[in-house]
């Protein structure tokens, strides 16, 4: 059953007649067609009975066709009302309309009151975000090649990255160069943006890369990741130039052991927030754990914010093919900053990273 | 009047009692602040009679108040539920709750409903979004001198990317490079993936940069833009590579003339539609109406989608300080692709573009 009929199934299972799907990243999942259209519409109509079809801006029409969508697919121009044009196509079907489901994390308001306008009958209650979540979840073995092929182009950056990490050059400019050369490679694409702390510039954990020039005896973080085929790596290394003071070595030191024990704990049948309690605890029990300010773990795959959360309160049963990152960090503001991520794959028996670049505490320079 | 007054007016005259404002764009044009907080909460909310306070991830604190904002923030943990927190908050102020506004055209379905479970007796019908576009739609003196800026270095891009547009390098390359000798800059952010297409390839509109190699007698096809404090460019360029056939050579020149003659005639008190049909006209004229398939432009500043829309049904009369592209383009399957444009300001009485890069015919190698 391919992932399309899986949706039509549920809704029937829900007593719906037909789903509007507007995330174009769940667009690409179920499609192999990616397009963000910004304020324009794209999207997937899904039938309990009756054949799907893409509504899409004209422009995108003829790229949806090459990437092998065997179904109608429906341009609308600019000035023509893509609602309206919606209700057209679904009034043609002569379908049932009475219940409808959308992705209601992604809808926005606004679109949902033009679609009842046009719609003025449906009831709309029918929510598949988390079916999608759920069918998101469980990442399949093709998935996982991906995920794997992203890890290693991250290891490549890393490399790159260690390489140009040099005294006197800046944040930016080492995320310029590890960028040129995976452009020089081929990938063109960064999960997000290239995130290249230096010093107590570290203890921002959602600072940004700036012109701060790397200086001798600092810890420098890493956080970084491409996309590769819709996929995408994430990982954190945090390196050494010359010899950073002694906090900043304990907490390193600290950090470390916190993800090898998470990473290496991490298996089938234990729940989300035992392992974010794993990594927690080693850091509160050496002293920092007002220091650790965010979760262990996000999910990822397509994006780097999917499920499971790996934290406190989520007693999700961890299972193979779930993806996610394991990142403590720990921020001390005006000292240093260390965080230390690999994404990982649940497989039968543990977990398995996409990136292998050691963490070990490497100097550079 | 600053522009959070302008909101708490707006609400106080449309018998609300306050707003929750989710669009990262929308707070940082309000606040200064911006981060997409991805899948957490960031919300501003802004009362009729009562001090505004931002709500935000924990991690986004310390940044916030350096933006040198002197109202209150909240910050919440990832295991924290943040609807009741806000919830909490507004109740603490002993403010009214009937009447909500909120950004219709970004807060998702599902955000709304969570929401409305902490304010069961909340009416939300208020939609904040046409005031938000309304005020962003006339950019201030400063708001121009940003774009302008950015508009600069759109044409160091365009001069960078013509020296490596050489036969036998990919576009990939290009976009590399240009974008790299940007980052030697400082200008770490481009307003969108650099677009780079050569020959036939370029007769896709919203095809993307790929390893096509460039070859002699094309046409290459820029698109590209750069972000300035917050404000982007966006800018297209066709150049040419040796001696393209007749017919590339003729859709230039009639893509030129529409072009330049919309540009020339844009100018406060003219519909935004009948701007479209001068550079339409021009080009069904020539026999290539059907290739140019998307509107004339759109509406700029923050993003590059915002109001005016240039297209035909928009009678909205042009003012002094409304930003958009002025963009025509022809696309010949199979042929060639050429899109020219440049964003311009309205002025007391023509219009002004951010990007002065020749738009007579360029041979590079």
């Amino acid at each position: 059953m391919n992932k399309i009929e899986q949706i039509q199934n549920w809704i029937a299972e829900n007593k719906g007649d037909f789903g509007l799907i507007s995330d174009p990243k769940t667009i690409q999942y179920l499609t192999g067609f990616y397009s963000d259209p910004v304020e324009r519409v794209l999207m997937l109509a899904v039938f309990k009975d009756a054949e799907p079809f893409i509504f899409a801006p004209a422009l995108e029409v003829e790229a949806i066709k090459d990437t092998g969508w065997n179904h109608p697919v429906y341009g609308y121009l600019d000035h023509e009302n893509p609602w309206k044009m919606i209700a057209d196509r679904v009034q043609a079907l002569l379908v049932d309309q009475k219940t409808v489901a959308i992705e209601k994390a992604n809808l926005p308001v606004e679109r949902l009151e033009a679609l009842q306008r046009f719609f003025p009958a449906t009831n709309f209650a029918l929510n598949l975000t988390p079916e999608i979540e759920k069918m998101r979840l469980i990442k399949s073995a093709d998935e996982i090649e991906k995920l794997n092929v992203a890890g290693k182009w991250a290891d490549f950056a890393f490399a790159k990255g260690f390489e140009a990490a040099k005294i006197g050059t800046s944040e930016q400019q080492v995320a310029a160069d590890l960028e040129y050369a995976l452009k020089g490679e081929g990938i063109m694409e960064m999960s997000f943006d290239t995130l290249i702390q230096a010093g107590a510039h570290a203890a921002e954990p959602h600072g940004a890369t700036g012109p701060t020039k790397i200086e001798n005896n600092q810890l420098v973080l890493f956080d970084l990741g491409t996309v590769w085929e819709g996929y995408i790596s994430d990982a954190s290394r945090t390196v050494a130039v010359g010899k950073p003071d002694q906090k900043s070595m304990d907490i390193y030191n600290v950090c470390l052991e916190a993800q090898l024990t998470a990473q290496a704990a991490a298996k089938p049948g234990m729940m989300a927030s035992e392992l974010d309690k794993i990594a927690r605890d080693i850091i509160t029990q050496a002293g920092y754990g007002e220091y650790f300010i965010h979760r262990l773990g996000h999910g990822m795959g397509m994006g780097e914010h999917e499920f499971p959360s790996i934290m406190e309160g989520n007693d999700m049963l961890l299972r193979p093919g779930m993806c996610f990152s394991i990142e403590p960090g720990i921020y001390i503001p005006g000292v240093a900053g260390v965080r230390i991520e690999d994404c990982v794959h649940i497989t039968e028996t543990g977990a398995e990273p996409f990136t292998h670049t050691t963490k070990e505490l490497q100097y550079v320079d």
